[in-house]
């Protein structure tokens, strides 16, 4: 069984200085520590306690093998998506990231792939920097946000840079971030992660059902974190009420028919619910996501295919990886 | 098989008017047609076209036959909860449809029985008002928002209310209302409530579990509509989280153990998502709910427990609405 992890994420170890005063605030560096420690720094004040297997490859190489990960598809560690940033420094930060993230794979390329960036805040700019990133850096898709700034992927701002992801041939990998609803969250500050990472998931999913994405552009091939997050509970719900009104069929397809052409991680923790997940969307349609090297990972993510069938092992594992990623 | 319909509405035949101008553009009131149609307006504002299976008990009766339920449990159509208006006036409509729903029961007592309504607008209040839903109007418990104008039932300030509710050894009831993240919907307005009904009931049930409400209450007894909503989806990502970070097990119980506490509708409108329900929750939770007589409905609750085991049966179709509403 080859295993691909298709969900993990790199920091570059170093970030170019602000060109402008007035993003520093919210412009990230590295605070490199002591045996490889490190400290993302957005501006001044301490995102997130890192270490060199974000960014150190023979280190990375060595704790796949440790944990049968044949190959880990790369992408930036999402709050580096920088989408609060003008998009000009957005842009800046992007090329730098991909590129670090081409350096990456470069180490040994039959072990990595890679999704980069563009600043989806300036969706034409974003459409446009796509062929760049699969041009000049190779890559095989690009990550973005659950949402860019509150805006949802299926709103149709978004409509220009998923044709160009289409006619480029790319994957669109759409991770959780800043998600909505915070203040309705009871309890410490890190629990809004646990409770709202999946719903804002399940929302950007619902977006690109009923905004009708899939329709237009039929060759697109859409990724999510998290199992879809809630898409598999909203479904049964939407896909009622689509029967039931004719306004929504006039409107978008057959809400689980989208779904089983879109593709979900199976980073949901519990054989149960990704037993739920293949019942919903397929097991051609999952693969593998560890959110690798960070704290709420999945180790040996191979191993959590271990109940399955040979041939949803097999999809799993690696097939629907490929399919994905166009490789 | 005795079948239970925990969650199904009515609506009176007719509101007392606004006691205030100020009030009268929110304030229900109903346009009544031919042959048994109704207009449910708010002020001159028409919310939603009825008939009178809402208020008509010989007629309910007659389609409860047919349909091979034994009880409803009746309960406000949720856009009657009023937490818009000031308490006050809240209070009126809240008294008048406690009224109504007695007076509903006592035309079959053995076939009915009623979830009421408090102003949660007012927390003191409607902490208040229960000994009189109780005493007065001879009610199982109250139906209340997934939300009350944005704040979660697992906020501190609805305490008092979970603690009455405990001591009068009353159900409370919790339905999805005025959903948070509408402006992330794509699509027809009509798709809103079927993506984001799921949603705000998770995010109420969420809160309750992070927010330790049921370690305050051990005694409590609480429901939640549409299978808990996206609860399910959540769940093992909260759960992992909290194995994983001490300042959460500091702060709230196991999430799953908690959530196995809590009781549950099964209208989910697929047998796979029930069964990921009895998976997650235990078949021991969940009850049957139709949403009569509404457009959303499931025709023929007892129906979907035809696959089940006969034990699964026996809890879901009547034991555990029993457990549930203390009777």
């Amino acid at each position: 069984m080859t295993v691909i992890d298709v969900h993990n994420h790199v920091v570059p170890a170093e970030f170019p200085a602000a060109a402008d005063p007035g993003v520093a605030a919210r412009w990230p560096c590295m605070r490199h520590g002591a045996a490889g420690d490190a400290t993302v720094m957005m501006g001044d004040t301490a995102f997130r306690a890192i270490d060199d297997r974000c960014w150190n490859m023979p280190r990375r190489l060595a704790e796949m093998d440790a944990e049968g990960v044949d190959v880990q598809v790369l992408s930036p560690m999402p709050e580096l998506l920088s989408y609060w940033l003008p998009a000009e420094h957005a842009l800046t930060i992007a090329r730098h990231v991909n590129e670090a993230i081409a350096g990456m794979i470069a180490v040994a390329p039959a072990r990595f792939a890679g999704l980069g960036m563009v600043p989806m805040q300036d969706p034409d700019l974003a459409a446009r920097e796509l062929s760049a990133l699969k041009r000049d850096h190779g890559l095989a898709g690009v990550e973005i946000g659950s949402n860019v700034n509150g805006i949802v992927p299926g709103d149709p701002r978004f409509d220009g840079f998923f044709a160009e992801a289409e006619r480029l041939d790319l994957a669109v990998f759409i991770h959780a971030l800043h998600p909505v609803a915070t203040e309705r969250i009871v309890g410490p500050p890190r629990t809004a992660p646990f409770v709202l990472f999946p719903i804002d998931t399940g929302i950007a999913a619902a977006s690109l059902i009923t905004g009708g994405t899939l329709r237009k552009y039929p060759k697109l091939r859409v990724g999510f974190s998290h199992g879809g997050g809630v898409l598999a509970s909203i479904l049964p719900r939407l896909q009622f009420g689509w029967r039931l009104e004719t306004m929504l069929q006039d409107s978008f397809a057959s809400p689980i028919e989208t779904a089983r052409r879109l593709f979900y991680d199976n980073l949901v923790y519990d054989a149960a619910t990704q037993r739920h997940l293949i019942a919903t969307f397929g097991a051609s349609q999952i693969f593998l996501g560890s959110d690798y090297p960070f704290v709420a990972r999945q180790a040996r993510p191979g191993d959590t295919l271990a109940e399955l069938s040979p041939a949803e092992r097999e999809a799993m594992s690696s097939e629907n990886a490929r399919r994905f990623l166009g490789l």
